[in-house]
């Protein structure tokens, strides 16, 4: 990582110790510069560390689940010079021809919705990319990976804003060969304290 | 309009004729540069013409509709040097003391979602620009200016990248003494066919 980079990165873990709030072991909601409002600067920032640290990897598109990591995600496709693709979720299952889908699961919220991926926009030319806010059990990441798996495109790693790294997402992700690289990486939370692991992110 | 800005807009126009599916007289598909791919040096391009054109308004946030309107509004804050705020759909109203809520039905789609505002994020000495990509009815434009009523906030204007001119949105919205300043206005669609307003968006 550049010294710029560890600059940056300390920009977002402020934000996360001064705007952040840990509800208790599990959550922390970062809404006020991620979910409900955007810091345009911050975001910026973050693309340029996310583009400088994969810009020699040959990377063809910036990929998103919807909708927290669109802001991020476009910014870092910006800095690429490479088009941004969108996955949506659905609700429920819609039997598509022009899709790729797979459901996916999220034990936090004991919800599932349909991942889907339009098959025009991704193919076996394309080395991707995956931009997302949060990293936690890896349930949105791997069901993104199976939709490129689907469409025979290559993964060239993930960037993540926060990791919480006490969860199994990131050890799943890396054991399937994959980069991942988080910025701020927290190792533990609770209602009044929220801490980082010190080591550089890798 | 400065001349930039026409260059910009011919760059949309040009983007829409070349990409844009006219599915029949009332639906346009732009899946590959807005909706699903996203270009990212054009919603730059694009924000810097709503920065140009919105800057000396006094404006304190940019908001936008969850999910397509994300990229084009990011851009736009970061032109401005303002925060963005994302107003959330949900499928169905759960009662919240932290959220501004509100009915939007989408006549085109048959479907009803709940439109939702922290109450944290915009207040009374707001002001505020929306960035949309679609103006057609003005459902989800006239639900976002309720919550904004409902936090006591002003409305500066409203930013659209493609109006559907032949819809009523956008007469409804003048009418209720709002400027709308739209990108590319299309006054005609068909199977085989786009047609533009020729004037100057105003």
């Amino acid at each position: 990582m550049t010294k710029n980079g560890v600059k940056k990165l300390q920009l977002l873990k402020d934000k996360i110790l001064a705007e952040g709030n840990a509800i208790n072991e599990d959550i922390l909601k970062v809404d006020g510069f991620i979910n409900h409002q955007v810091d345009p600067e911050l975001m910026e920032e973050i693309a340029k560390e996310f583009a400088e640290h994969f810009k020699d990897k040959g990377i063809t598109k910036v990929v998103t689940i919807e909708s927290s990591g669109i802001a991020p995600a476009v910014f870092t496709a910006r800095e690429l010079g490479v088009p941004m693709v969108i996955f949506k979720k659905q609700p429920s299952k819609v039997l598509n021809d022009d899709l790729y889908q797979t459901v996916v699961t999220s034990f936090t919220k004991g919800t599932s919705y349909e991942l889907t991926l339009s098959k025009k926009f991704i193919d076996a030319s394309d080395h991707v990319l995956i931009i997302d806010d949060f990293l936690a059990n890896g349930e949105a990441a791997t069901g993104a990976i199976r939709l490129l798996r689907m469409a025979h495109a290559t993964v060239a790693g993930i960037g993540i804003l926060i990791e919480k790294s006490f969860q199994p997402g990131r050890a799943k992700l890396v054991e399937s060969g994959i980069e991942v690289y988080s910025l701020a990486r927290i190792n533990k939370l609770g209602t009044d304290f929220i801490s980082f692991i010190d080591d550089e992110p890798t």
